[in-house]
């Protein structure tokens, strides 16, 4: 059997190699835990929404901060359930959903690289909230997200 | 000097065109016009969020509400100043930018084609609030979205 | 046993007479139905927030319009478990709960009287989302809200 | 002239005892900067929404939290046009108006006395984004908010 970290590690891997439209993005798991959520990827020309300013997609933004809050309440969810077998943590993978999402956007998506985290403010058995933020690559806050989970 | 229709047709080529992530989505502008916007886009693998059900990413689903919105609000916004310069209407393109946007989804996104529209719930000279609808080609209700647009 | 108009009686008895801030505030449920839920509530000095312009307090439309959804939540969820035992049905009311709101204010609150509406836009299991609306007595649109709640 | 310090006490003084909904509520300003505004109020049978539970009501919450965010955005709004004479600064109070209010509640409302803080997230000329958060005296988080203001 699977420990923790192998179980980590798997779908750090999933996120990373298997979900198509992360992979379009660029998306790359950059570290995990229950605590919390990075991600990263870096700016590439079809990422950019305003071709005045050359700034990334709204619609990138509040993707990135999706995932981001998705992970972090899933690895919550499975660490909750990690005692039972692992036919369960994979119910728990397939099931996971957004239930809502808010995105501001603080200042104008400039940037080389970006970083998105999330955490946790409330975890129970059927939802999760999370928080989350996307960062620039000179550390300048791009956008703050909220997010609820449907988590069991 | 442009008339209104010919200053909307060159909008739409502009986001059907121009505009690098809407483009690497798939997003077409259908119809515009002030009381309301709609675009649509096919399925296609790399849109896929979550591989067990095949369903669309939610990402997917938020960039498109916000890119409804943001023009519905836009061709409002230019409305109002259609009287004055045309550079006055190019700064106003360059310069709308999403302030909030909240995504409800409601049924896993299963389908072949999408269609998002947007109308304005309120229209000021500094900021526009919209609603957005995300619809498959059964026209099952996906999602839902309200978002607030600096406009001014 | 009560059937299910007797026990709609009851719980719209209770929201009047027994919920000590909708009392303050003077709530009073209007109609309420699996569709829909009205409230409404009469202007009264005390629930004035600007002074210089005389209108009602934004805590007063968020407080109005979180009422009327959770009321038509909890009315849903109610319907669900109608065929159960009615101990069940009291502990649907004790635990259903507000996940998020979000209230967006359109115009200022002028008006003698007010009309909260609210209707559920996803039914779930565990949880429903809701849309709201209130209006004065000319029926002129106030604000709209969006609510997800716990409902099981 | 009014110093800054002055306008400050003055504002807090009008929040205090000239808005009717606060004093119903009975909501003390108790601390006031550029920074962050503090807010408390002790619970009263009154403001109770779960008669089952003797918990706050959900709009109790969500009107001090959207006091507290538009009073920061009010003061900041405020630092900046301070140079100026003193009829734009009533202006400027005058028209302070909430766009939009996010609330997350986290935790069920018990407590004897309530904590809200509030701090300023974007601030531009025309609107601001504040974060919010309520605690009770024990510290424990009850509630987050986010919200958007008009400014200018």
């Amino acid at each position: 059997m699977m420990t923790k970290e192998q179980l980590i590690e798997a779908i750090t891997l999933y996120f990373n190699e298997n979900i198509p439209f992360n992979k379009l993005v660029g998306i790359l798991v950059e570290e995990v835990s229950v605590e919390q959520v990075v991600l990263r990827f870096p700016m590439k020309p079809e990422l950019i929404g305003n071709t005045f300013m050359g700034i990334l997609h709204g619609g990138v933004t509040s993707t990135v901060l999706d995932v981001a809050g998705g992970l972090v309440a899933m690895i919550n969810a499975i660490d909750r359930v990690f005692q039972s077998d692992p036919a369960m943590i994979q119910e728990k993978m397939r099931k996971i959903g957004t239930i809502d999402l808010r995105v501001d956007y603080l200042r104008p998506g400039y940037g080389e690289e970006f970083f998105a985290s999330a955490t946790v403010i409330r975890h129970g058995k059927k939802i999760a909230v999370t928080r989350m933020e996307l960062r620039n690559e000179k550390n300048e806050q791009i956008a703050l997200g909220t997010a609820t989970y449907l988590v069991g």
